[in-house]
């Protein structure tokens, strides 16, 4: 991928955000990795939405060092490089503070899988990790939530090309995908997902999750070697 | 009706979600039949609203062959072609995740008829079905999807021309109607109705259903011989 | 005032309701009265609002016989009147099915005076009336139903002019103004503060209303001889 | 600053407030100050804001008495000059009648730090007054909530510029910022902040308060000496 491309595409991505009512002010970042040449695209740090320009965009190394861009990276950069680094089959990162993914994080509790809209998407409860340690932040806050993200996944053996995002304690939402725009997408999906369980509690306290059969029926119809969801055995990415 | 019309007219009803706000990425689908020509035009599969063409509307015969069309059809139709097969005056279904319908599927709830804007539509509580067995899915899962809301109307002596929608248990509504956009319609209010009824128990856990001697004054003032709500006996189709 | 500015003034009335989200369909309806020649304006029946036209306006008198229009008037028509005829001082009078009021009036509760807000356009709790009886409506329903708004406030001694509304129990509001755009307004305002009232409930069970002193300070700043809210002793009407 | 900028700037900041949907009708207001010539420009009392002009913004000295423009100014300006006099740091007031923002001002609770979203912005949980007595109104309405909303500071030794905002009891909020648009967006961003937390209890009714650490560490990176969030170290102002 030409480093423009990458940069036009983490530019748009981040854009979508706006439009789908997903951020304001500067809260949320969108990333893309270039594999190939080890190369990462991401909003700039402190820049309002509504401000933000495509060559704004800023490109690093997979150690933060900045190769093109003459702004200040994301102040979240260390999360993305540490999720990066660790699932390498993800190719976009989207953070947002969406109104009811972010309640549930500040609830400190995993999104239960009440229906076949989550299980389409997310193979499961969608994790929220435990609050970070005071002495855990003592260094570099951002890196050690990015590794606090990726022991999540490790230590609850979940899958992160089946579970494509996860709640950071009291803070919000992180999605992925094997695309940049995918990382989006999984955003926008989450955020309606955290709303329709949080309704559904609402309605039914009692609410039951989704049966393990269901879930693998939904997910399979659309994942895997198995998939027929779509006009070809996958998604386009 | 002329093939072309069908397929014209699917089409505007699918994107009619959009702009109703019932739809985001691909999760929903609206269908429509011609009686005469035992045909039915539909959705394709896996496609995103905001890539939907007309010409990708598939036509099938009501055994799920296609008549028309390049791509392939909904993974739902089997769900649509159960519901024609059995409820012989519809004209269109509609299929959506819409928010507040879906809560009350995942809730696994009726939605009980807490005022007249229920009662003027959907003439009694709202059938939710139950959950389908592991057993039921074993063959062709839509199918029997399909086959459960029929099944569901036929236990519970609910007449569907009366009662033009259902949650399907987990998943999220099916509305229909004796025309095609009829259907959506009835899916915009369908998740009107869901909305109040929440907000309603939110503010009265004790809240009670409409008498019987409304709910019969609101929906015969609307339908039937006794009709006196438009200008002539009946709506426009 | 002329015929056709009356007509042309509940057409715009009635378009608001659209432009202000208050309805969907054909659910809601805004009339206009003209005192001085015993007319009512009012939305024609069962007409979508996406369909209106300012020349399907019908003009009628006071006993509901058609003056003006080719179409027939709203089937809410003598509930209009019940109130004209009663509340002599209001100028135009706005029906809707808006969300959260019509969940209050779902729930079959007076709305709370829980703020400032409420009670500077509502003077004290906005009544729900009872439900009315299978008896009463055995003859005009809509009479009836206009009746019974009109004894709610006559047995609870509340001023229609410093009560601009009422909850029609399990069926919607209505509100009313000096004057049709001023109804509309009220509208717009009655939905805010029924939903500020659920999300107060909600954060406190226990929620207190708004004390005396306040709400008659609130109040008569913005009404009446003391008022001091606008540039002038009252607002534009 | 011209006296034409600080009243272009104040017209389009509370034309902002429409945009960004947190006033309808009349029901907010923002002003700035020029210290250096003590002149104060504010909205003027009871102007719809689809009627607002840029000429219609009034000109006050810090007693309130008009320098410039022919509208009398907001009833609430009173309340704005008791802010501006005993917290000198500040150069721009919101205040609104925000949804949710004025749900917890109903419920009278102050709004708990649940989140970094919060901790990003308001340093600790958001005040909200207590109600002010019969007693205290008899006098200046509007100059003794203005002083109670300042007491309120001092009795509970919070600093107005680590908490740009202010709940008055069942009433609304009244947000402030070195400049006017920082007003406006610490308005923004509490009515966004009062949603995530109403969704938080409702999640989980034993919601924990942020840890004190990671409130520093959050508010520390985007505020003062040890800033980091910003391309420089503090946001343009």
């Amino acid at each position: 991928m030409e480093i423009s491309e990458l940069r036009n595409r983490v530019y748009k991505a981040n854009m979508d955000l706006v439009s789908n009512r997903l951020v304001i002010c500067t809260w949320g970042n969108v990333s893309g990795i270039d594999r190939e040449n080890g190369l990462v695209a991401i909003k700039p740090r402190g820049i309002e939405y509504n401000q933000l320009e495509p060559t704004d965009i800023v490109v690093t190394d997979l150690e933060g060092n900045t190769v093109e861009g003459s702004l200040l990276p994301s102040v979240d950069l260390d999360i993305h490089l540490a999720i990066y680094k660790h699932f390498k089959e993800i190719g976009g990162i989207t953070h947002t503070h969406s109104t009811f993914a972010t309640a549930w994080a500040q609830a400190r509790r995993d999104i239960p899988t009440y229906g076949t809209t989550h299980g389409d998407h997310y193979y499961g409860d969608i994790p929220c990790t435990r609050q970070i340690t005071d002495n855990e932040i003592s260094g570099n806050y951002e890196k050690s939530i990015g590794e606090l993200i990726v022991n999540t996944f490790l230590e609850r053996k979940i899958d992160p090309s089946q579970m494509p995002g996860v709640l950071s304690a009291a803070h919000g939402p992180f999605t992925w995908g094997t695309s940049i725009e995918e990382s989006v997408e999984n955003s926008v999906i989450l955020e309606e997902i955290a709303k329709m369980a949080l309704f559904t509690e609402l309605l039914n306290p009692e609410a039951k999750e989704l049966e393990k059969y269901i879930l693998d029926k939904h997910y399979f119809r659309k994942h895997g070697a198995t998939a027929y969801f779509y006009q070809s055995k996958e998604p386009k990415k």
